[in-house]
């Protein structure tokens, strides 16, 4: 009979998981589950871009009837309340679902350090909807000045952390604002963009020269780069930093961490860090090995370096296959494969057509062509999971 | 030696005024000094449309350098503080300026009528700011309502006022919220558009088959409207009716009531209701002959029916022209026209392309053919004020 997989979440690498098994297991081997709040794949790669209306929700998403075969990938739209693993059993909104194996692929959720005030007072990008968010607020704020002129605050925008979401929304900000100064008749030289990282650097974990060029183009595109700098409280309009300076700003966005789903954290996995579950170098959950745990939400470690790996959609989009593969091979009784996440380069984009990037050791870009790099990989990935037919669906429209 | 002819504020009333003496004075005869908070001229009665994002910054507003000729009426962008009319002088935020004359076309403000907390908790459509405050609140509303889906308030708009511009703006918003649902991927029918007017019928001063289309029209659209109602308290995302009823609601916009500028009320000027202040047939101050009142700001009634004239363009305009005329007559010495308000007709536009109007007694229509009357007394606007030039780049753009 076949084996009940059920995947939790259609993100990058619950996606590339239910692709696997759907191409390469048959009906007799498993019947694939995939539930997701929504009834769509998000691109969360791009989801700065929405931040300030450059992209309308269908280039930003595919629908999940798109790109699965629905005869063969089961859809549930509910959101998961509770994994019992002892029980081999989801708890959804609406409903229970039980499985043979178990695939936890759910996004994460930001971390806040419990700096005071700042989940109250923050937005989050997480989300198509947490982006729209964004954006409407700011233009709210902006007009709101227009209202009331005096609210010097409302025209400047805090982007909390300075990683790799922290940057390429900093980056969108501040083209954008040229376009919304225009919309809302205001001088330029009221508004600011200010990013304040608490670590000595921005992007951290990537190659000096890559920060070097990235640091220049913000500064020229009149963002303001704050590091070694933490957040210590946060009140309505208002930041304080560890400097002792207080920002005033209508807008303030948190990108400084992220930590696993609740989910996971409260079905009782043995956890890492931020709630991220430990695994096994097959995935596996280290107390359960039907579950297998990939993406954000799994503490991974490089098996030939020992580094953590971080919460990218390349890692996950690996997970999702090596999960999908050891399903199988468990099922077949081969053996399992062991997980050797491996980047394959860095691209981070800053703003408009021009990004920072580098692949393997050697290749290092930067403008222009890191721009195209950049869409070159949201291409190969639309190709990936949708073939021909969706890439040019979503270039064409 | 030239009179100096002081306009205050460049709506259609001031505007109109300015380009009189502009055309029919020398400039031996009249210096004209136009003071207006902003370098354009904004088209109000366009401006619900603005407040749904129909129209560009360019669309509803025309630059005064382009509609006046700089140095015969010289523009001053200041706001005015206060009329001292016993010394012929203005007090502006920058500055002083003396006058001959003076034309008060200030723009009217919300009257609240002392509705507790209704001030602090709604919106108004006033200007081109006010309506992009309404736009980006309530897609920031639908944006939160996406984050937070248990907030279904935040879907509901409330519009307090059925006159002419509640009316308007209803049948706008009403068509908007098709386009916002889609953008925000929002079931249509958890939004609502709700119309609350304390008299007993809708646009009260209108025509009763008027009144009866724009109903039809309106609840076609799904606006909910109630009348016989007036609005007890207002707190945040709640207003409480007289009828008892409770209405939880994410966005609040009061068009119930205007009264004058309160530059006016504060000038000494002898006033009638909600701060008009009392002009003589002329559109003179009752207590300073050399001070003409005009549009919403002036008590006026119909020499010929003892009608109060409402809060209108068409009042404003006709205002303006008079007492640009009597300021000409006065300096040479010739008779006062008196001010003989005309309705030339009334076209309220009930959301896209539809509207309902009367002109003269007999002229009625209603549909599309009504839309375009409105759309062609907007074109015979731009051409009053900028000739062939205006009306074709208006609507070239």
């Amino acid at each position: 009979m076949a084996k009940r997989v059920v995947i939790l979440g259609a993100g990058y690498g619950g996606v590339k998981c239910a692709q696997t098994l759907e191409r390469k297991s048959s009906r007799d081997e498993t019947e694939i589950i995939l539930v997701n709040k929504h009834d769509y794949h998000q691109f969360i790669a791009q989801i700065h871009e929405s931040a300030v209306g450059l992209r309308d929700n269908e280039d930003i998403r595919v629908s999940l009837a798109e790109i699965f075969d629905e005869t063969r990938v089961r859809i549930i739209k509910d959101i998961v309340l509770h994994i019992l693993p002892k029980e081999n059993k989801i708890l959804l909104e609406q409903g229970t679902v039980t499985y043979d194996y178990l695939v936890v692929a759910l996004g994460s959720e930001p971390e806040y350090f419990n700096i005071p005030g700042i989940e109250r007072h923050s937005l989050t990008l997480r989300s198509l909807n947490s982006a729209k968010l964004i954006r409407t607020h700011i233009e709210n704020r902006f007009a709101a000045f227009k209202a009331n002129p005096l609210k010097r605050e409302f025209l400047t925008i805090v982007v909390g952390g300075a990683g790799f979401t922290g940057i390429e929304l900093a980056g969108e900000l501040a083209d954008w604002v040229h376009e919304l100064v225009k919309e809302f008749d205001l001088p330029e030289n009221l508004v600011s963009v200010i990013n304040i990282e608490a670590a000595s650097t921005i992007l951290k974990e990537y190659d000096r020269q890559l920060i070097e060029n990235a640091y220049h183009v913000l500064r020229e595109k009149g963002v303001r780069i704050v590091t070694d700098t933490s957040i210590e409280e946060v009140t309505e309009n208002r930041i304080e930093l560890s400097s002792g300076e207080v920002i005033k700003t209508g807008t303030f966005i948190w990108t400084g961490g992220i930590r696993a789903n609740r989910v996971v954290a409260r079905s009782g996995f043995t956890s890492a860090v931020r709630g991220r579950a430990r695994v096994n170098k097959y995935l596996q959950a280290v107390d359960y090995p039907n579950v297998y745990i990939i993406g954000d939400n799994a503490f991974i470690t490089d098996p030939a370096t020992g580094d953590v790996m971080g919460p990218t959609a390349q890692v996950a989009i690996q997970g999702g296959y090596i999960a999908a593969h050891n399903i199988m091979a468990d099922a077949r009784g081969d053996d399992l494969k062991v997980f050797y996440p491996r980047e394959l380069g860095r691209v981070v984009s800053l703003g408009r057509n021009v990004a920072v990037g580098q692949i393997g050791k050697k290749f290092k870009s930067k403008g222009r062509v890191a721009g195209l790099l950049k869409q070159a990989i949201q291409w190969k990935y639309l190709y990936s999971i949708g073939g021909v037919k969706l890439v040019t669906k979503k270039l064409l429209k």
